[in-house]
C-alpha cells in the first residue's frame, strides 16, 4: 500500500497503531487536532487537522488508498458537543473518502452503538442498532453512513465495534477486553482483507466471556489471541456482588448503560492514572 | 388528551393529517417554517417557528402530550442541507419532548431509511438500516434516537416508515401506495395505543403488493383498508418493461435507490402537479 | 365421533362449551368437581368427579375418542393449592387417555404460560415458555407433558392458550380478547382437524391489536371472525393513561404479569358481575 | 405483451390455461407433445413439439416476450422415464428462452419439491428441498436451474409450487386446494408483476388450513380468493379417521410421500373421472 | 462467599463437587436423604433432609449465598414415584432460596429436558422443551419454575443440561461426554460470573461430535477442556453398527428417547460398577 | 468395515484418498473411467467403469457398506457433457447403493452448489441451492436426491461441498482451502460417525477465513487442522487489489461465479503444474 491516514493519531489507542501502521505502507500520515507526538516513525508525516474542516480532510487523503479513522470525542457528552467532531467529522472523513477515490475506512466503532441490548443476549454484528449514549449514537450514525457510502457510492468500511480497549480493573472488562496486540490484529485484518464491502466486526478478545458473536464476520479472518480468562478470579474476588438490575451491570454498553444522557462516563471506567483518554 | 402538536404542518401530508388530529385533542398545535395555513380548525393555533431551534422547540412543547413529528426538507439534498433540519432538527424534538415530559413523539419515519435492500426480500421492521440518500440517512439517525429516549429516559416513540403517500402513477406505487386515510389510521392509532414503548411500523395500504412486513408491529392494530391493486393494469399497461438491473426498480428505495447522493428525487417521483411536495 | 368427555364443565368457559360438543359426537360426557349443571343437553352425561383422582379419570375417559380439558384451578394460588388439581390433575387426563388409546387431548392451555414476554414481542407459538404465576406454570407442565405424550406414545394433542375469554372491559382486552363465538371455533377445529400431532395455538379473536402469531398453527384453520377494535375507543376513553413501565400493561400475562406469585389475580381482572369464573 | 408461448398446452391445467393466456398478449402460442385442441382461440397457434428436443424448443420461442412452462410428465415414474421430458425438457426450456433473449419463465413446480417436510411445519418458500419423487426431484433441479439462469444469465423466472389443482375430494385438499379461478389469478401476476427475479410462490387457495407461508413471495401479489373449508365438514364426514404415522397424512406431498419410488402415486389421487390428468 | 449449600451431596456427581466447592466458601453445608459422607472436608458440614420438606429447606437454606441443586431421583420412574423429589423438591428448594434471600440456584438439570429433538439438528440453550421421560419433564418444571423465579422475584439461575457424566463406554458418549474436570469448571462459572439472570448452558466437555450449542450462554465463559474423540476409534470398533431409525441412536436424549415412560433406564447406560448412581 | 468402494480413484482427490481409505476396510474397490493406477494398496481392487452405466455400479457396489463417490467430470462444461457423468451417473450410484442395500453414500459436493451467495454471508449448511455453474446444478442435484433416498429409503448419504483442495496460489484460498490432511479426516469422519441420515457439511481448512459455517454439522465431529492463515502475507503481497465488483472475488464460488456457463474455469483456478486435474 503507498498511503495510509490515521485519524485520531495522538489519542490512547492512536498512540498504539501508530507503528505497526507505518509498517503496512510506504507512506504513513497521522492526524489530530493537537500538536501531534514529539518524535515520528520513519515514514510517518503528522498533520495537525480539525475533522469538522471538510476541506482540510480532502487535502489530507489525497492520494491515499485507505484512512483509519480513530478521531473522534471519546467520552459521552451533550449531543451539541459531539454534533462537530463525531457527527459531520465522520461525514467529513467518508467524502473526503469518496472525493479522492480511497478504497476502504476502517473505522473505531463501539460497543456502545448497541449498548442498550443485554448481555444475556449473545448479540452478533447484526443486532438492532440501540445506542446508550449520545457517543453511541454518533457510532450509528456513521455505521449508517458507512452502509450507504458502499451502496451507492462503491467506497468499502470496516465498522470495528471496539469494547474496552484498557486494562483490564473491573468485573465487565473479563468479558469486553480487547487486549492491544489484538487491537493491532484486528486493524490490520481490516487493512489487508482483500475484499470488505461493508462490514461491521467486535472488537474483543477471545475471552472465554466474550459476550458478542463476530462469526459473521469471518471473512475478514480476526482471531484474537489473548483471553481476560487470566484475571477474572482476581478482579472478582475486589468487587463486592453486583446488582442484578442495573443496566451498568445487565447490558452490553456497562456503565454507559446507566449514566445520564450527555453526562461524561470517565469516572465509571476505572482507568488507569496512564489510561487518561479512552475511546470505548 | 389535551394537547397535541404537529411539526410539518404546512407540507402535504402535514395538511392532511391537521383535521383528524385536531379532533383527538382540546388543543391542537400546528407548526411549520412557512405562514402555515390560511384558516385554522377550531381548536387549533398556529405556530411560526425553526426546527433548529431548540429553544423553539422547548417553547413550543410545553405542557403537550404529544407531538406528531413531519416537519423536515422532504426530498435528497446534500448533507449540508438536512443536518440542520433533518438531523438537528430531530433531536431538537426528542430534547423538547424529554424536557417538557411528554408521552410520546409519532415520527414520519420513511422506506428511505431501509431503501437499499431488494424488494424481494420482504423485509420486517427490524431489517437493518440501508439508507439510500441522505435524507434516509437522517431517518436512521432519528430512529436510532427515538430508541435511546425510550431506553435512557422512557419517551415513547412511533416511526412510521412512510412508503408513498402519494397518488398512484408508477408501478412502483402498485405495491407502495399509502392512501391518505390509510395514513390518517396509522397517526390515530400511533397516538392511541396505551402502550407503545420503540416502535416501528411501515406506512403502506394493503395492497396485494405491499414489499414489506409489519407483522411485528401488530400490538399498534394498524390494519390499512385501501388496495392500490385496482391501479395495477392501467398503470402497467402504460409503461415500459423494467430494467431488471436498475435498483430504481428492485429496490425499497425505488427511485433513491438509484439517484447520486445529494441530488433531489423529485423528478423521478411522478408526482401530479397538485402534489409538489412530497414527504416519501 | 362416538363419546367425547368435557371436564370443567361446570366452569363459565365449560359452560359455553356443553351445546355445541354435544352435537359433535354419539356420546357426550361432561365432568367436574361440583354438582353439575341442573339441565342435561340430549345425549349429554354428567358426571361428578376429582381431577386429582386417577382411578376416576380413568374410569371417566373408557371408551372416549378425545377428551376437552378445562378443569382445573383458575386463579393464580399457592403452589400448593394447585399442584393437585392443576398439575397432577393433567398427569391424570393423560395418562387415562393413554390408558383407554384415546387420540386426542384438546387442552385448555394459557397465555400465562408466556406471560413473561412483552406485548412488543409478537410472540409465536415456539416463543420460550415464561409463566408468570404458579397458575401458568401449571401450563406449562401440562404443555411438555402433552409433548412428551406425543412423542413417546402417539397420543395427539392441542394446547390451546387461551387470552382473555371475557367480555372486553379494559384497554389490555382491545388486543387480548377471544369471543365465545371464536372459542368455539378453536375447539371445533381442535377436534376435527385430522391430525395434529403436538400443536399450540393461541386462543384470540380478529383483534386489530391481537399481540401474538399463530401463522406457524395454520395446519389447524383456526380463523376468527369477531375483532375488539369495536370496542376501542370507549375502552380507552375511559381510562387514564398507562404507565409503560408496569408489566400489568407491557407484558402478555397482563396482570398476573405484575402480581405477586400465589395470590389471587382475579380483582384485576375487571369481570362483569356476571362473569364470576375465569380461565385466563 | 407481443408473444406468449405455453408448453404442456394440452393437459389438465394447461387446458385451463389457455383461455386467459391468450387475452394477455397479441400471439399466443400453445404447445404439447400430442396432437393438441380441435379448436383454437383467436390469437392462439399450436405447435406440436417435444420438450426434450433443444432446437425446436428454441425455434418454438423465437420472438416470445416469456414461456409458461407447464410441460411434463405428470406422475411420479422412474428416473429413466422422467429424464427426458422433466430434466432435460427443463433445461431445453431456460436454454432456449435464454437464446431468444426472452424476459421471464414461468414455471410449474410443486409441492412435491419439498414434501417430505412435515405438515405441521408451516413451511415458508425458503424451506429446502425435501423431494418425495423423482417427480419432486425434477422440480427441484429445475428450480436451481431458474435460480443459476437469474444469477449468471439475468433471465427471470417465477416458480410457482403448486398444490392440488384439482376438485377437493379428500381430507388433504382441505388445506392444499388450489382453485382454478386462483391458478389463473397466480399465473397472470406471474406474468405482470413488473420484476421478479427468480421467485417461488405456493398455489394454493386462500384455504383456512393451506399449510404453507407465501409472505416472502407478497412482491407477486398473488392473493387468493377461494378456501376450501365450504367442503371441510362433508369431506371428513365422508372419511375414517387418519393415521397419524402415515406420511400420506402427515408430510406435505401427501401420498407422494408415501409411495414407492417410481412407482404412479395417480390411484391415491381421487381425481374425478373427469380429471385424469394431473400436475400436482 | 459466604455459605453454599449443596444437595444431592451423597450421589454420584455430588461427590465430585463437595471439594471443590467447599474451597469457594466459608461455609460449606451438604445435604442429602442419606446419612452423608463418613469424613467430611474442613469446614463441610453435612445436613440429611428430605427435599419434599418445604420447612426443612427452609431451615437448611438459612444465611446461604447461593444454593447448588443436584438432589434428585436420578433416574426415569414412575410419575408418582419422581413428584415428590423431583417436582415438589425443586419448588421447595427455589421457594427456600427466595425466603432466605439467596442470590443464586445453580441447578443440575439435563438433556433430558429436551432429549426427543434429533441429534442431526444442533440445538441451541433456546430449543423448545421436548422431555424424553418423567425424569426429563421434571427437569422442564424446574427450569420454568426457575425462570418465573427471575421475572418475578429476581432469583438467579443457573440451569445446567448434562449430558453424560460417565465414563466413555458407548458411542453416543464419544458426543456427549462431560468429564469430572470439565463438570467442576461449569460449577464454578456458574457461581463466580457476577450476573446471569435465568441462564440455561449445557454441560458437555469441548468433544469434536457434542451436539448441542452453548454459544448463547456464553456470558457464563464456560470452556471446557476435554474430547472425546480420544475414545473415538476404540469404542466405534467395540460395537456393532447403530440402527439409524432408533431414536436411542438419533435423538438428543440417547436410551432414554426409547425405553417406556416410566420405567428405569440404568441398564442402558453401560456405567462402570463404580458407577452405581446418576445424574444424567 | 468389509467392503468400501471409490469412485473417481483416478482423479487428482482420488488419489489422495485410495491409501487412507484402504485401511478402513477389509476389501478396498477402487474405480474410475481410465485405465487406473498402475499399483494398487494391499487390500485393493481396481475396476474400470463408467458411471454413467447403472448395470456396472449395480454390480460395482455388490457386498459394499459404503461407497464414496469422488467420480465426477472435474469442471465446468456444458450440460449436455456432464448429463451423463455428473447427473446420471449420481443417480446411478445411489440407486446401485440402494439396491445392494448399502448403508451409506459420502459423496464429493462442492462450495458451487451454493456459489452464488456472497462471501460477506456467512452461510451455514442450510442455505438454499444457489449453483454457480452446470458443475455446480449437478452437486445440487445429487445432494437432493440423496436428501430424497434417506427420507424414502433409509439410505444415508454425508454431502462434503468441498471448497478448494489444492495449493494456495490466490488470494481466495486463504479462505477457502482444504488441505489434503483436513480432506482426510473429513472423509474418515463422514465414514465412522455411526448415524448420519442426509448430512451436508462444507469440506475448509482451519483457516482464519473461511467462509462457511459447519455448525450445524458437528454432530460429523470434522475439526480440520490446517490454516491457510500462514500463507496470507505472501499471496495478498503477490496480487493487485481486487475488484470488488466482480462475482469472481465477492462471491463463495469464486471464479465460477464469474465464468461464462458451460465453459471450462480451470485456467482461473491457478493450479500448479502438479494439479492438473481438480474437483472444486
Amino acid at each position: 500500500m503507498k498511503k495510509l491516514v490515521l485519524t485520531g493519531a495522538a489519542g490512547r489507542l492512536g498512540s498504539y497503531l501508530r507503528e505497526p501502521l507505518s509498517k503496512m505502507c510506504d507512506t504513513f500520515v497521522s492526524t489530530d487536532i493537537t500538536d501531534g507526538p514529539k518524535t515520528l516513525f520513519e515514514n510517518e508525516t503528522y498533520v495537525k487537522a480539525d475533522l469538522a474542516d471538510l476541506d482540510a480532510m480532502v487535502d489530507l487523503l489525497n492520494g491515499a488508498d485507505m484512512v483509519v479513522h480513530f478521531g473522534a470525542v471519546g467520552d459521552e457528552a451533550p449531543f451539541e458537543t459531539l454534533l462537530g467532531p463525531n457527527f459531520v467529522g465522520a461525514y467529513n472523513i467518508w467524502e473526503a473518502a469518496y472525493r479522492n477515490k480511497l478504497r476502504r475506512v476502517v473505522y473505531a466503532s463501539s460497543i456502545h452503538a448497541v449498548g442498550m441490548h443485554k448481555k444475556t443476549d449473545f448479540i452478533g454484528i447484526d443486532a438492532p442498532h440501540r445506542p446508550d449514549t449520545f457517543y453511541g449514537l454518533a457510532k450509528c450514525f456513521a455505521e449508517d453512513l458507512a452502509s450507504m457510502y458502499w451502496d451507492k457510492r462503491g467506497l468499502e468500511s470496516v465498522c470495528m465495534r471496539i469494547l474496552s480497549c484498557a486494562q483490564v480493573s473491573n468485573p465487565r472488562a473479563v468479558g469486553t477486553w480487547l487486549s492491544y496486540d489484538d487491537l493491532i490484529q484486528l486493524v490490520q485484518r481490516s487493512i489487508d482483507t482483500p475484499i470488505t464491502g461493508f462490514s461491521v466486526v467486535y472488537g474483543v478478545s477471545n475471552n472465554d466471556r466474550a459476550p458478542v458473536d463476530n462469526s459473521k464476520a469471518q471473512h475478514l479472518g480476526y482471531r484474537p489471541k489473548d483471553n481476560a480468562e487470566q484475571f477474572a478470579s482476581e478482579i472478582y474476588a475486589q468487587n463486592e456482588p453486583l446488582d442484578p438490575h442495573d443496566p451498568a451491570n445487565t447490558h452490553h454498553g456497562g456503565p454507559f448503560s446507566s449514566i445520564p444522557l450527555g453526562e461524561s462516563g470517565v469516572a465509571h471506567l476505572n482507568l488507569n492514572p496512564d489510561d487518561t483518554a479512552k475511546n470505548d
